[in-house]
């Protein structure tokens, strides 16, 4: 089976959307994108049109590529005052290498959509998830889809990253999986791969991962996006591995319409919590 | 080979003991414990002598059993805001089942030397470890003792606890090794232990890991402290996983110590950088 992460995406979208209706207004998501690297050009404009479709107002800004970590603060500073942004998205790698860690920090705990806030980040390692990172979570929503119980599955991630692996471990540790992370240092892969009930591979390896490393049955997320020969390609052999899974997902039309619907559903989630917050407020006015 | 965490403590000590004397003053570390569970109050006693042995001014706060949350937190207050206090430390569990996590936010981060501040665990679940908790912390430091090089080797961690398991197995992370958590709702367990070359057990189940589940040559770290008929034991059957272990850590006497002894070295990391972000401030004034 292929697991239609795009179909999936829809139907979260169509549920954002109607939470949105409830909410009364258009939250408002802001992207900040600094210089013109096209990859994260287009990631910015898919997110916008995403928003369209679910309601949220998208709020851009574009910085020049030269501009330095104090504009990139003082930005921040004023979308965090902001009554109406919800949501922000400093879209990544910053141009010329710079670390983003300072101004991941800066952004509102509230108003972090993507969860890579510190704050946040260790909330969802203590099991008090609040907003967390897009594709673990688009992962997981997935896996409640198929109807797949995580208690006790053995679950093997490839690639330990800050962005994906790390945080997905944890939260699959949050829901009582068996968890094994491998990555670039691990010795002998296939052994641990083997194992997997649900296999979530996410090393940026073209092919990485083929069908003699694959257990019968299982479900495999395929988080890789590669470039090979003006094609995109992820990091399993699709074709072959689909013979013995229970499913995988298709690079494109999986993991990232998954990833983007997530953005989504917690841009609604922040302005939510900003709504009771300043209901409460409100309340103790009176 | 017994891991004589006792013994590397003592090091440890004497390095903290250095660093206090180049330091010029005494760092201060504030333990809260709330009721007189005999327990934490031995606990905090044994941290009190610790404190002394190395240089370390140890403010004692004791609240009565029936102290609520406002009490907790107002004390938290006074302490964060007290110059004299470098670390401040919750004993835990609060008495009564009270959530201790409001509590644990309270603390100012920079003092949160027992790292279970929601921010230091961020840091540490991206890999900017600042003060982490000091349990898996320990472990690591007897490795490196031990001369183990952790990238690609095999960890299987068993345990899946906020204080001992989930952020051990980020900081294994963090140093590239291959993590495996198991933990009670694991199906083989044996399947996964007989895999590690090094094998940490948080279960609180006496004698869980016979010696059988161990593979030659792996080191055990035995986090458990149970009580059978009047006699304190560890989740490892000691004896005999010695005989195909390259080491053990026995209890009492290993990791226990080795974790109070970087309760120990965090106050004096924590002074270190209250003082240079004293001096930057200082500079900043003239």
């Amino acid at each position: 089976m292929i697991i239609d992460g795009k179909a999936m995406a829809t139907e979260v979208e169509a549920d954002s959307r109607s939470r949105v209706e409830r909410l009364g207004f258009g939250p408002g998501l802001a992207t900040i994108l600094v210089g013109d690297n096209p990859a994260s050009r287009m990631y910015v404009k898919i997110k916008h049109a995403a928003c369209d479709r679910v309601g949220i107002c998208s709020v851009n800004v574009n910085l020049p590529e030269d501009a330095d970590e104090t504009v990139i603060l003082e930005t921040i500073e004023s979308l965090n005052s902001r009554e109406d942004v919800n949501g922000i998205l400093l879209q990544l790698p910053l141009p010329g290498g710079l670390d983003p860690s300072r101004a991941m920090s800066a952004i509102a705990p509230e108003k972090d959509v993507d969860g890579f806030h510190p704050l946040n980040m260790g909330f969802l390692l203590a099991g008090a998830e609040r907003l967390v990172p897009c594709t673990p979570k688009g992962i997981i929503c997935a896996l409640e889809r198929l109807g797949v119980d995580l208690v006790g599955t053995e679950v093997v991630i490839v690639g330990h990253s800050n962005v994906v692996g790390k945080p997905l471990a944890a939260m699959m540790l949050n829901r009582n999986a068996t968890v094994q992370v491998c990555h670039v240092y691990t010795r002998d892969l296939a052994e641990h791969t083997r194992r997997a009930e649900v296999l979530v591979v996410a090393a940026g390896v073209a092919g990485l991962i083929k069908k003699n490393m694959v257990r019968e049955g299982a479900y495999v997320f395929d988080v890789g996006i590669n470039k090979v020969a003006d094609k995109v390609v992820g990091d399993v052999e699709f074709e072959s591995v689909l013979k013995v899974a229970a499913g995988v997902t298709p690079v494109p039309g999986g993991v990232g319409p998954l990833t983007v619907s997530m953005l989504l559903s917690q841009t609604v989630d922040a302005a939510e919590m900003q709504m009771e917050t300043w209901m409460e407020k409100e309340k103790e006015k009176r």
